[in-house]
């Protein structure tokens, strides 16, 4: 495959990184930290300080000029008032590209500043070097070991993120990971002075390691440029869009974050319509739907949804948000109420849609699995979302045996309920030694959905996740959805359901 | 003031709990467990088992006619078979309340059942008795020592709770809770028997100890009564009604749920609109509201807010968020940009409203807050809506000095952004010592807050909050409301403005 013309910004061989301090070392933070964190070859990193001989322990050099080959990319963190003379030795340098995090142009709403940007990115595109920003973070890209921050994962996944602003592609890309998601490469672009969301769509699109694409943006300045580049791209891979600045107060703050001229809200939601792509409303939805898209939830086709919940009232409220969303929980069917009673005491709980197949264990409740099975198997259905309460398994889970569900200590559970009737009542003292307590396991889903077909939604409440994320990265790896509540995995459902049927006519995306 | 008929359920002097496991006593768990850790005299909680002579250390008796005086109320954790039994045996007792813990009345959808229940509640009134469920986990009060669970606060407060369900009654008291709110009395009566909603609205309109009503509703056996009831509460104290089974789907769950058979969700919201309370449409917006109707966010009073966020894109969507909800973002006076500019950069910032007042601490931003007292004396707006960052201070915070913030640790920092320009570059390494932190200070907020009468709402992301909430939980004693979003805490202002407005010609709730 030929090189895309931005290709080698996204892995560049050797970064200079000019205006770093010169104070004495005692660890490296910012861009440096990022990149000695993703273990880029720390001798093709050039720290760039006339004043200091190493920085971080590494040689530092008095200009770009200085600095040994291979150096394909510069990252400016240099006051405004140097920014010209640094592009001008970096075009002398014959540098592919220059990442200003240097801000102060365009966005500052003054005349001369804005010029000022629109004549560096002149002077750039004549001699062939690209810029990104000013005004960004630039890079995380896993695969090259770069990154605008340290604690990103080394690992690299399908996900390409842009994003005009530096907080929200730290929001996405920390939102992602801890879904478990994990990226091709991201890019934030600030004031998009050169390198533009058209020409990113168009590149995401034929990135052999992007699967699906997800932006952030304020500005559209070429409104044509970007439904074409959206509309060649959404029709390829799955394309969540996020538009920053649609209200009238969003537009004010717009321009002076990064000098965008916001367009109406109409508009914006015409393009994502047109194209094909999937508009998201908040950065929760944003990152909601790219779980959705790169799961097997992708692949709900249809309304009729099961929800089994955690108990009684939480089962009411989220069926309430089921039916909001524009589901629908049909009653099971009589054979599947009947094979269910088996495992569900009758008092307390429903076996029709939703199911409360939950029983108290000490303070905690669970799925029933064994009722989780049966309905993974239900006739006729397109989606089961499931509350799931309890301890994750220990990650990572062994791998999967053929026919078996790979799960450890997994007791075969009494059914309960959180109110029990008819049941014996629930004991009042911890036996010793205690009963295992139950492990809710993402190789158990993994294996279920694969085996049935059927998408599974599973929800983990916050406070119920432990602080690693250790079930849902495991659950994500399984192709499994995880989500924070019952509403929003529902309005995410919702949501692929009507972008499937604007689609009608252009490629599957499986 | 003379006592309510109710009031003896609150305040049991001694309590039974019969059905207790007689198993090998190793730490007791339950409604035995919940006495014990909120310090119920241990002399009088009688387990009742005849074929124990101790539980958890705690004398057994064999039935509620053995059990020593005082008692008051007796918790039925029996099955269902036997219920009848015991509540003849709690009449010939006396007692003066009965919880019905046990399940499988008219809930399962049975009309023998359901018979059943209308038969004891007869009988039980007869005799001057009084039920607590079926199907329900009863009452949490702090001042009187009982609670259906451990962990649960001693500490007593003014929000009184009322829920059929079970798990929405712990969902309320959980979520409040680590919101900083307290409790005078929670209930959770299941298929409200007897004990019903419009006599527990009563109730609580006229408790002392309450200053704002909360419930969880999902029967409406009797609309008129609860329509005068729910008025009369209304009218004197601020109240928050979630509905479950407002849709078709949540219905069907609710009728198997309590045995509720659920209203329309347009009667509901008449209901609301014209008793005076406020509509939640979900247990995330009871919490909101209920958090800002009992801090200084009650007095909120028009639309124009002020926005003082985090970044730039956070911003951005965030100023959305907010004209979404409905709320006025205007554009600052000149003065108050002029004063503002003093301590923050032009570059990557906005003086104009939203405001980014925030600069680069290591990897943390906060609000400067020289630029939030400027903003919380910037006449003519109505609230001040803060996004922050940063460590909390260490709580319990020190009592404020008059004419002092009572801050420590805080150094006078330089004003700076997430993307600088012509500021000086961020460091690059750690100096030796490092700055000190700069904390997130609820004695701050509450004094700027006292100090100015704007209210403040602050807002607090959960990956930022530590794990004690110990920043929300003192911030909420000082009177200011903390949320978990921009758009939950724009989304509350907004509803208590349009409560406000219908609330014309009914008292001023200060």
């Amino acid at each position: 495959m030929s090189e895309h013309p931005l290709d080698p910004i996204f892995h560049p061989r050797g970064i200079a990184i000019v205006g770093l301090s010169s104070s004495p070392t005692a660890r490296p933070t910012g861009f440096l930290a990022g990149l000695l964190d993703q273990g880029f070859d720390c001798e093709r990193i050039y720290p760039v300080n006339p004043r200091a001989s190493t920085i971080a322990g590494l040689r530092c050099y008095a200009s770009v000029l200085d600095c040994p080959e291979p150096l394909d990319h510069v990252i400016s963190i240099i006051p405004r008032a140097g920014a010209a003379d640094l592009l001008a030795q970096c075009i002398e340098r014959r540098v592919r590209s220059v990442h200003f995090f240097t801000a102060g142009f365009s966005e500052v709403g003054d005349p001369e500043l804005a010029a000022a940007e629109r004549a560096m990115v002149a002077q750039a595109r004549a001699a062939g070097v690209r810029l990104v920003g000013p005004n960004c973070m630039g890079l995380y890209v896993p695969g090259a070991h770069v990154s605008w921050f340290s604690g990103a994962p080394r690992e690299a996944g399908s996900v390409f993120a842009l994003s005009q602003s530096g907080v929200n592609a730290s929001a996405i890309v920390n939102g992602l990971v801890e879904r478990g998601a994990r990226f091709s490469k991201c890019i934030s672009f600030g004031n998009a002075a050169d390198v533009a969301a058209p020409e990113l769509f168009d590149y995401a699109a034929s990135d052999a390691e992007t699967e699906a694409v997800v932006g952030y943006l304020e500005s559209v300045r070429d409104g044509r440029a970007l439904f074409e580049a959206v509309r060649r791209c959404a029709r390829v891979k799955p394309t969540v869009l996020l538009k920053g600045g649609i209200t009238d107060a969003g537009a004010r703050a717009a321009q002076s974050h990064t000098g965008s001229l916001a367009g109406s809200a109409a508009v914006f939601a015409a393009l994502c319509r047109q194209t094909g792509a999937l508009q998201a409303e908040s950065m929760e939805e944003l990152l909601d739907l790219t779980v959705a898209l790169t799961t097997q939830a992708r692949r709900v086709r249809g309304r009729r949804t099961i929800l089994i919940g955690i108990g009684g009232g939480f089962s009411v409220l989220s069926a309430d948000a089921i039916a909001r969303a524009g589901l629908d929980l049909p009653e099971l069917p009589q054979h599947t109420q009947d094979a269910l009673h088996e495992h569900v005491p009758a008092a307390g709980n429903s076996v029709r849609n939703p199911v409360d197949a939950t029983f108290i264990d000490g303070p905690r409740q669970r799925v029933h699995d064994a009722a989780l099975e049966i309905l993974a198997e239900a006739p006729g259905f397109d989606a089961v979302i499931a509350a799931v309460d309890g301890p994750d398994a220990p990650p990572p889970d062994p791998p999967p045996v053929a026919g078996a569900s790979g799960r450890r200590d997994r007791p075969e559970g009494v059914g309960g309920s959180e109110l029990p009737a008819t049941a014996p009542p629930p004991p009042v003292t911890a036996a010793a030694p205690p009963e295992p307590v139950p492990l809710v396991s993402a190789a158990f889903f993994g294996e279920l959905q694969d085996r049935t077909g059927r998408p599974l939604l599973i929800v983990r409440r916050a406070r119920d996740a432990n602080r690693s994320n250790g079930f849902t990265v495991q659950a994500y790896r399984r192709g499994v959805a995880v989500f924070p509540s019952v509403p929003r995995a529902a309005r995410a459902v919702a949501q692929l359901l009507a972008w499937h049927e604007r689609r009608v006519g252009l490629p599957e995306l499986t």
